[in-house]
């Protein structure tokens, strides 16, 4: 299965996603500081897929200060955690990840344990965990599509961003293997494309029915009732449910809306931050403005002209259908109680909201 | 005032559009083919742009015909017509411009006049007129604008786009003359780009305040407050309202709609064709699909995959606040009302609804 990252010859290996569709480049990265540039420029993107990143990392940092003896080891890993914390700040599975490496290096380091094995074990258990939870969250939203019909997905939330298998692109492809006759449109979604870019990619080599569009047609089509359904991805979702995700998520949420056309939301639980009450609070990264001056380093706009860059939007929890997690769905119109319950869920013994 | 096409030396010339904003580029052209083609690949667009570049080639044809007798000359005007009105489908003051070139011409075919001379005339007039239409529809636009606020435009609808002066930047031109303090925002306006290289190069030049963002922050931006009203021109009115303009436009309209925000459309009487009953009749260009797979020449997803790329799309009446034309406003709920008196206006006689 096609996963974005991993852990190979004491090195992390990222399949270079500013170079695709064109070539297929992995990135053999050998320090914390290297990781955290190719966080910041987008070579490896997607909520839980820089979770998993940042988890090599903290492995990879262990793994290095290892030789001179085990309080440096976690005291280096405890600069890694500080330093990648710093690359992005709206997807919250980077923090959550962070955070829990943290912790286990605390744990492995109070128990005496080998710190580079061990964390590399639990990056390797986060990276297994979110492949697993994709196929659920697959499994889960599969049942939410419709039999036939156009299904609108925005950005990437495909294998690429994710340990393998996608999030919305996940509910796309275990739908497709239930035998449901899905046509995705893909938004290209601008400025870095990952739209055009990467799901298109990824649904070719699947060979599941894909129409790429501009982010501006998406409106059209759903006049024209060419989409059923809209399957998006998420980078932070409050406890009332308002989600955090690419930029120009909230406009199709508002389009939906005024075409009857539900829309779903597919998230592994480490996207959901039950320490935030709403939306509001969740920190949206402004990015440089020559991404939307410029592509590929042709200039496309005056260089003078002043420009907003905003990463993501919020979609109020009002506007989404569903929220889909490997734990269970949470369903307007009671996201925030959904959210709770499923939050209180007790892991070993599933059943309850499905 | 800055015009994207002029008649002079015997060739129309055109400021080629495909260049800007990297380079000013005037096209000389000398043959209604090569405007045809012009006209096709964009190096001259805008609804009203198009009309008077296309009665500029009918007095061209005039013009290189009339050495061969007047006979031979009225039927190069009409065969001139034929072919550029095969060039683009979904505007109609190309139609209603060719339409009256023609007419001019049988005029004066029977009248024994001098074609190339009078048929310049003609397009030189309409050319005026367009001018003097979009500084009434801007005067008339610029009271319906906020005092003070941001002002979202799409595509561009501009001096490029017209004679002159613009149609929804000329309703901005004209309420920043009156003092009100307007931040534009432009869309960038995918595939092609005409609001990052068009609308930010005008408005640069006139020192008006533009901020350009991608066509999917729209909605975000109107979340947040930054969005007082929205302004558009228009490629094609059927008479009860539904607006034909460049592909996003509706989107834009159901997300103003969302957020309580009044969208304007802006455009000279010749856009409103009273013959079409409503927009589901307006035919809708489809482009080459390498325009969304690419980005200014260069690939920005994968080869194969499939694309829809309509050029244009339909805003109904009902998300509409007002039209505004140099004959008068159009205004809900009754846009068909106000367009049926406005039609019907004695424009020797102005008044009436204003």
């Amino acid at each position: 299965m096609l996963t974005p990252v991993e852990f190979r010859d004491a090195h992390v290996r990222i399949l270079d996603q500013r170079r695709l569709p064109q070539e297929e480049v992995w990135l053999k990265i050998g320090s914390v500081e290297e990781l955290s540039r190719a966080i910041e420029t987008l070579s490896v993107r997607g909520a839980p897929a820089i979770g998993i990143a940042a988890a090599y990392g903290c492995a990879l940092a262990a793994r290095q200060a290892g030789a001179v003896g085990p309080a440096r080891a976690l005291a280096a890993v405890r600069a890694a955690a500080e330093r990648l914390a710093r690359t992005r700040p709206t997807a919250v599975n980077l923090f959550w990840a962070l955070e829990r490496m943290r912790k286990r290096a605390e744990q492995i380091a109070a128990a005496g344990g080998d710190l580079a094995m061990d964390l590399l074990r639990e990056a390797e258990q986060i990276h297994a965990e979110d492949r697993a939870a994709c196929e659920e969250i697959g499994r889960r939203g599969a049942e939410l599509l419709p039999q036939e019909g156009g299904v609108l997905t925005h950005c990437n939330a495909g294998a690429l961003a994710t340990g393998g298998f996608g999030t919305a692109l996940g509910v796309i492809r275990a739908a497709v293997a239930a035998g449901k006759r899905i046509h995705v449109y893909a938004d290209e979604t601008r400025p870095l494309l990952q739209g055009a870019r990467l799901t298109a990619w990824e649904l070719l080599q699947d060979g599941i029915p894909v129409t790429l569009i501009c982010d501006n047609m998406a409106a059209h089509l759903m006049r024209l009732g060419r989409i059923q359904a809209c399957v998006v991805g998420a980078d932070r979702i409050a406890r009332n449910g308002d989600t955090a995700n690419k930029i120009g998520t909230y406009g199709v949420a508002v389009l939906a809306r005024h075409h009857n056309i539900p829309i779903l939301v597919a998230a592994p639980w480490s996207t959901v931050d039950m320490a935030l009450p709403d939306g509001s609070r969740i920190p949206i990264e402004e990015r440089d403005g020559q991404e939307v001056r410029s592509f590929q380093g042709s200039m496309c706009a005056p260089p003078a002209v002043p420009v907003v860059n905003p990463a993501f939007d919020v979609t109020p929890a009002s506007l989404i259908q569903a929220i889909v997690t490997e734990r269970g769905v949470a369903r307007a119109p009671d996201l925030a109680g959904d959210l709770q319950r499923l939050s209180a869920k007790n892991l070993d013994n599933p059943g309850g909201i499905s």
